[in-house]
């Protein structure tokens, strides 16, 4: 037995079933059958030559009744409106679907229907015939009674909340992200379950609360234990994970399996590793059970207002959960959700990491622009003015939120002052470093962000450091538009760097990936939106390559200059700049015709007879020579 | 039953057998026993009397001598001299050991023992009694015969051929590297097994023909069968794998496992990944099979002559290998070999990769300098001069092969011209880079001579860039000796950040290091030995920080101004460099006091609410600032 459900809308004729019906129906986005539709022609005749029907003509029709209950059970829940007022009726209504049948009766007085059927048109039923109607009808046992005096709005509120309908999506894990989607989700109007543990003295009734608190979850059903969760989704039930990545993610898989049925989709919406992601694709197409790994940005204000969804997996899987993610994500320019398929398993999560993996390299180039402009001379204050000034050439959020905190005042201090220089990191940085040295990628400045976070980890050291060494940068002699040129010039090496790093992991995996689609998703709701992403769509149509470009390359040219002068004047006055350093020496390198791994080729060849080609040897040929 | 063996050395007296048994046994490295010096008191009389002995008289000796090679076998093979003349005593002599027993029987005439016997002093056995023993002398069917006119010296040589002695150490595995490590092991006197694969076509006897076409093999057994091979090693066998790293290592594994015995080591003298090693380490546990991660450096003449060995694992079972591992080893200045124990399991290969990276480094480094001396406008040969004068000061292996390579012909040009500028990489470099990324450790300098190896990997891209983004390094304003100082400086960041990704594994993994050691079997034998290395055994036993030893601060301090001039004047003269650049971006960060990464922190706090510390607050806690 599946857990579908069909409603049986029950009652006189005149009492408003099909109204009622369609509206339910409408709420809960499941299909809508009118009963009379169904009926024999012979039984229209006899009704609308004003006689009534008798038990054997009906048989055939209730009959039909319970087999169309029957297949659209087979899909999913539906809502079937029918009289169905003798118990006999019922019997057969719901014959062999008794578990996955809910009744409800919808009561009027016989004044009430009257009044009613007389402003009815086009019904074939005459009033004359309410009467045997009234006579006929056995009231059920077990059914939801609602009295038709109420408004069709609150007659379907009630049956809404009376009737535990299944939901069409599944919340697993109500931490900050988990949150925000679900309130997310029900504000789009879908009917939502939703879903956290119970830790005595730490998770109590996380669920309950939540649900509580946010009148859009009013229709949504909060759980604790998990089989009473998965029982409360329509199958295929779409389940979204939002657990902490690592073990607990496969930890919550195995709790949930138990209670999957095949066909179900569980979609890891964590930050985990794409690595993971394949495996557990893997692992739980051999039990059936559907993976979708989707990326995630936006933080918890872009779970909740609109984030940049990146899916990964099944193409037709994805579509079944399509409707919800797009109706989620935030909307691109042109009104496009920020979500698009990524491509086959693991592509999405490795596209999210690629996406940290720039972030951490916008967010590492901000600090560095910030130090020298502050050893330039100038207050944090002044700082956000100069960057609010580039907005024109270069907006992003991150600089937008970078304004924010430099002006953030903390008593008579700047706050950022009072801020212990130490950054953390979560792992996805770390990740797309590894990627980018397993691929084959050179994702210097990557790899660069990322040492410059745990360099500033070593605090003692570097303080211990700073008396040994006594490094103190003395005053820069640099323009502040050097300073931006410098910037905006690292942000297209960064961008190029990144690009190609998906570009390189989707020959590599086989996933055919779109950059274009890509860039655009990651044009609202992400943490790296930025004016520039939105220049990168037309241009990663041409080619992934943005270097190839000949706006692009036109603008290297253009801001090379500055950054030459800004890095090579951070050297001389040592100041730390490892970003905007690796960004210009990966362009040089970039750009040379013949560099000089000749060297290195040369003494892999000498010490460990590695071989190497020959520049008059187009064959390829390996060649090696006895050096000493 | 083991694989041990006792030879009885039998024959009548005054053949021989003592000075015989003597030589075999130093020859083989076992034990050595006279059976004469067995007898009871009582058998000793009665010969010095002159009165020979009967069976009687000997039971109980005969029994003792039985004994006594039953005791040894469980230890080692071992050598006993018996005159054993009759099939009888030689039926209690083997008894219970009749697999594990060898005979030689040492055959001379009448004329000849005489002439022996009378030449010897101080035998306790009268010449009267020499005929009654060819008497009684029964001829073995089982024996090797070897007649005495031969020198003792032809004799064992007979015996060492005839009779299969179980070798002490076996090599699995007859590349480049496995060839030169056998040579080097039966250059030092140790008797071995070795091992190659038969592959029809590509791999064809080459265990025999290697055996056969160096001297120095003469006494080692060849095998191409796994079950022979392991069958002549004595127990607990050594057996050192050197196959290709990889899934290879756990195929020969298993292939292996169904002849071992338990308490057998297996040594991976392989580049293996460290983490593997430690997975193999804990599989084989479980069978009773020891393991040996096994790093070794030096390349096919290194392993020859004398390579660096950097074993892990458990200390009590590197023991038993210790000392063929540290004979074939190179030697320190002092004479001690280039091999030291590591640490617990795994960690002698990491040592070995993170050897490698630093190796990647100190190559990219040479190129680098290349780069900027050929930009200065010097050839090759004037660059090989330059780098020859910087001996002195920077003296090192790979120092010393550039020169080689530099002044290599080909031709009218130089060969260096003529060698195509993509390096490649086996796996170290980019193993060492992720180790750094998943320990915390900013290794900064061996991602970038990584990513410079992957950038020269693009020569399509490099040569379009070339065209399109039109940069040409132009003169570089810059003195020789600043270029000698910078390549000085970089180095030391170099093996700082190498030796503190080694020191943070130790932590993170509960090894014991000894960097100080590992410092000095890096003297000799391997790639990066040098001058400076041997430097670094006294600093290292101070601290494992090198940056914090006054003469490198010195050294530090009196060498950045070189390295700032080089390195600004390569950005603006568009001249990749990267890891001399890395170098000083990395020391510039290292002795900040206070870092940018407060901006950083303030950012995660911003969309991600990671919250942050304040330097106001030394509790630790973590703050969350609500910042728009």
């Amino acid at each position: 037995m599946n857990s579908n459900k069909v409603i049986y809308i029950m009652g006189v004729s005149g009492c408003g079933k099909s109204t009622i019906g369609q509206m339910l129906a409408k709420r809960f986005k499941i299909p809508f059958f009118d009963g009379d539709d169904f009926h024999p022609q012979s039984n229209i005749d006899k009704m609308s030559s004003g006689l009534p029907l008798n038990d054997a003509d009906r048989l055939g029709w209730l009959q039909t009744l319970n087999e169309l209950a029957k297949t659209e059970l087979q899909k999913s829940s539906c809502v079937i409106v029918c009289s169905a007022l003798k118990e006999s009726y019922r019997t057969l209504l719901s014959k062999g679907v008794e578990d996955q049948t809910a009744w409800v009766h919808l009561v009027g007085s016989y004044n009430q229907i009257v009044e009613r059927l007389n402003k009815r048109e086009n019904h074939f039923m005459d009033s004359s015939l309410l009467q045997s109607q009234f006579d006929t009808l056995e009231n059920p046992s077990n059914a939801l009674e609602i009295n038709i005096g109420l408004t069709p709005e609150e007659i379907v509120d009630k049956i809404t909340k009376d009737i535990k309908m299944k939901s069409e999506f599944g919340l697993f894990g109500l931490g900050v992200m988990g949150k925000s989607l679900s309130r997310n989700l029900a504000q789009k109007g879908f009917n939502i379950s939703v879903f956290n543990r119970e830790v005595k003295g730490t998770e109590e009734d996380v669920a309950i609360h939540f649900k509580n608190s946010h009148k859009e979850l009013d229709s949504a059903q909060a759980f604790s234990d998990i089989q009473g969760f998965v029982n409360s989704l329509q199958t295929p039930r779409r389940i979204m994970l939002m657990v902490n990545a690592g073990k607990i993610t496969d930890y919550v898989i195995e709790d949930l399996i138990p209670f999957l049925s095949e066909g179900d989709i569980l979609i890891d919406g964590g930050n985990s590793n794409y690595i993971k992601t394949k495996e557990r694709y893997d692992y739980l197409k051999s039990k059936n059970i559907h993976f979708i790994g989707v990326g995630v940005s936006g933080g918890e204000q872009g779970a909740l207002k609109g984030p940049s969804i990146m899916p990964g997996g099944n193409k037709e899987i994805y579509n079944l959960v399509k409707p919800y993610l797009e109706s989620i994500a935030a909307k691109d320019d042109n009104n496009l959700p920020c979500c698009t398929y990524i491509g086959e398993e693991g592509s999405g999560h490795f596209v999210k990491m690629v996406h940290n993996g720039i972030e951490y390299v916008e967010m590492q180039l901000l600090a560095e622009v910030f130090t020298i402009l502050k050893t330039m001379g100038k207050t944090p204050d002044e700082v956000a003015d100069i960057l609010e000034s580039w907005k024109p050439k270069a907006d992003s959020y991150l600089l937008g939120i970078t304004v924010d905190i430099l002006r953030k005042k903390d008593g008579n201090d700047w706050l950022i002052n009072k801020i212990v220089d130490k950054a953390g990191n979560k792992g996805t940085g770390n990740w797309t470093t590894i990627a980018a040295a397993q691929l084959g990628a050179p994702s210097t400045l990557i790899a660069s962000a990322l040492f410059a976070r745990y360099t500033s980890f070593y605090k003692d050291e570097r303080l211990q450091a700073s008396i040994n060494l006594n490094i103190n940068p003395s005053i820069l002699n640099l323009e502040i538009e050097d300073v931006c040129n410098a910037y905006q010039f690292a942000r297209i090496i960064n961008h190029y760097q990144g690009l190609k790093l998906i570009s390189e992991a989707g020959k590599s995996y086989g996933w055919h990936l779109n950059l274009s689609e890509i860039a655009r998703i990651w044009t609202n709701g992400c943490i790296i939106k930025s004016d520039f992403m939105v220049e990168l769509i037309p241009v990663l149509k041409e080619d992934d390559n943005i270097l190839k470009n000949k706006l692009i390359i036109n603008r290297v040219k253009a801001l090379k200059p500055s950054i030459n002068k800004v890095v090579s004047e951070c050297v001389l006055k040592e100041l730390t700049a490892p970003c905007l350093s690796e960004s210009v020496n990966f362009l040089n390198a970039y750009a040379t015709a013949n560099s000089s791994a000749n060297i290195i080729q040369a003494q892999r060849d000498y010490f460990g007879a590695h071989t190497y080609q020959r520049t008059d040897d187009n064959s390829g040929k390996f060649h090696h020579t006895n050096w000493n």
